[in-house]
């Protein structure tokens, strides 16, 4: 495998000119902090790691986007833009970077106010297979000009083309905001608080929810003590007095459903520290097994069905013998467990495999997605045509075989191997 | 011409498998409120109305999403939404149909709140030209699962398949919202006040920009006596408390420029008489020249921009001896105008013409669009290579011949006839 760190648009187009000609396969490399198995290399070949393309290009702050180059990580990005008010809302893995992020179409927790990826970029420039350079889109906020050709990119994961240049639409940090948590009895009380406070039809910034396990790795790894119980965590954004009233809304919700007072964090270091436990919530799982390796579930449903989805799902995780987490962006309906299993076992590793399969069957009956933020690769494939059906996975082969004609753009991933047209 | 009217999918799916054996164009037929041509039928064909299509086959009110029939309307839509609290939020010219507001990647005066149909539609249901049916997603609010088919139709104006099936998002009826307007001395200070508004980060559900021509027409249309000079209407939602936070807020702001006090209208009569006046300034506009037509330019620049394009544009408008408006949704950056012309006159058609022309050209030179909402139709093909570039276009192009290689599916439309690959 041969590994290019291009500095230019013009260096990427070259090596994939060149690839083309010699049917070489390529793999565009981000931050590669994808867990589905996108930055393999079954077919060998090419790897384009963008690492060394992260300028920013152009900030304009009073049109609240950015053009950055696409190796740029999303931490990096937000340092930038803090001295400007502004910020980009999504908040995937550390050291994620905005081109793979388009890629995998990601979101976060922030998404439940944001949106995902799909929502937060104005316009691409990519090469494509040919070496050819596409700019999606132009730079206005809306417009109907044809194909949406951005929203294709993103999400197609590297097998169209290699994404170089990114035009983010940001956000103003917010005035004034507030983390608080709360906990209760059972995890179904906390996933119908979380259907309620979407109905009630309040714009939280974030509605994060972690079971008891989850808890009690965050406290083992951070030196805590926060109850180990079923726990949900809100950001509330605006205006001091707005926030406020959110806060009360809020909490007499809670209150309905045997939730405990919320404990809040408002300085600013406090709810750093607080997001930054949510955010290291699967390294907080090695700390329990630090030999262990971590098979990560991603499902998303329809909103009503996630305290069904999460309760049946924690009976099969509770008498599982693995050590399994459970983390929810829980008003998006996205679930997630940290499922912990010795790789040198060959049953911990079919017991992890057995129960991620079983959530995702769970979510599919329940009109839900096998993957709510974290993409095919090539750990999703096998779901993609009973959550889709044949007929829209022989359109998007249509589509990469358009593009792509000699199928050099990250190979055997995403579209099933057995999907012909 | 033939006509149909298929009452199910399934008689759609027929259609378009005896057209597409026999090589017969089909152009899908909404509620053809689109005026750049998209239900002209330059190589003859079958024409599909979707009209006896607008069930409504799944209200989800928990999950906040409604799975329609294609030919429903959005007015009838929220008729229904209406007793459950519910509405979508896009609207278009009254009139308009989901199918056809999908195809078109419409939008509106919500739009600057909920963006456009690109961000509103879950999931679809489309007949490709084969006649085979494709579902573009789960019902999920989120998800990774490969090519976003869902966005690559909306806006596809009817050249990839016939959409039957929508799922849409819904949003909450807001618990109170205030309406208010201003004027200002000058049409700068009215679109610097929509900057500035945008930019102090609140959420305004519709800023909406009238020129004191358009002004005048609403006058003499709803026998009103509004101040004919450059006005602005806002449209405040939220609790009562956050609603008075937002217009004190933006009344500081508008004072500093210039600007009127607010006139509000609170009582759910007078907003609705409000909204209706400026649903219906089209209208109005032809209550000043009873005999004449309409050219409505449609064009999108990154907000910073936007006072400079609407000064620009003024001059050149008020310098025409045709009667022009100007309305924009300021708060997205998309502006348009209303240039009246007698269509028995050559010179009036082409100054029209010119004018629209003038600022599509310069919108393209701030980094805009050629369309902002209206779409492509054959009207704004012409437009669209310098707005993307020629790549773009062949990329749309081989992805309309994998999809559709027999060229059915409302030929003619949206991909300039020069391009090929």
């Amino acid at each position: 495998m041969s590994l290019f760190y291009p500095r230019s648009e013009e260096e990427v187009s070259n090596i994939v000119k060149s690839c083309d000609k010699h049917k070489v396969p390529i793999v565009p490399y981000g931050g590669a902090t994808s867990i589905e198995g996108h930055t393999l290399s079954p077919h060998g070949g090419v790897c384009i790691d963008m690492s060394l393309m992260k300028n920013v290009k152009a900030l304009h702050v009073e049109d609240m986007d950015v053009v950055v180059e696409s190796g740029i990580g999303w931490m990096e990005l937000n340092e930038y833009l803090e001295p400007h008010g502004l910020f980009f809302p999504l908040d995937p893995g550390p050291g994620a970077t905005i081109g793979g992020m388009c890629a995998t179409r990601c979101s976060g927790s922030l998404a439940v106010r944001y949106g995902t990826m799909r929502d937060n970029v104005i316009s691409l420039k990519v090469v494509l297979p040919s070496g050819d350079v596409v700019k999606t889109a132009s730079r206005a906020r809306k417009s109907a000009a044809g194909y949406d050709l951005t929203r294709l990119v993103i999400g197609s994961e590297g097998t169209l083309g290699v994404i170089t240049e990114v035009t983010l639409r940001l956000q103003k940090i917010p005035q004034h905001s507030v983390v608080a948590m709360c906990n209760f009895p059972t995890i179904k009380d906390a996933a119908d608080v979380s259907i309620a406070t979407m109905l009630s039809g309040i714009q939280v910034s974030r509605l994060e929810l972690m079971d008891e396990v989850q808890v009690r790795a965050v406290n083992v790894a951070n030196d805590k003590n926060l109850p180990e119980l079923p726990t949900l965590m809100f950001e509330f954004i605006g205006t001091e007095a707005y926030v406020r009233e959110q806060t009360l809304i809020v909490q007499k919700i809670i209150s309905e459903h045997r939730g405990s007072d919320f404990v809040f964090a408002e300085d600013p270091e406090a709810k750093k520290e607080l997001w930054k436990i949510r955010k290291e919530a699967l390294w907080a799982c090695f700390a329990m097994e630090p030999e262990y390796e971590a098979m990560i579930s991603d499902v998303c449903v329809p909103l009503s069905r996630l305290a069904e989805l999460i309760s049946c799902s924690k009976k099969e995780l509770d008498a599982s013998p693995l050590v399994c987490t459970v983390i929810a962006h829980a008003g998006d309906g996205n679930f997630h467990t940290v499922i912990l299993f010795d790789p040198n076992q060959e049953d911990q590793k079919r017991e992890a495999e057995r129960l991620n399969n079983f959530m995702v069957h769970t979510a599919l009956s329940m009109e839900g997605t096998c993957t709510g933020e974290h993409g095919v690769g090539t750990g999703k494939m096998k779901y993609l045509e009973k959550e889709l059906g044949i007929e829209a996975l022989k359109t998007m082969k249509r589509i990469k075989n358009a593009l792509d004609p000699n199928n050099i753009m990250n190979p055997g991933k995403l579209i099933p191997p057995h999907v012909c047209f």
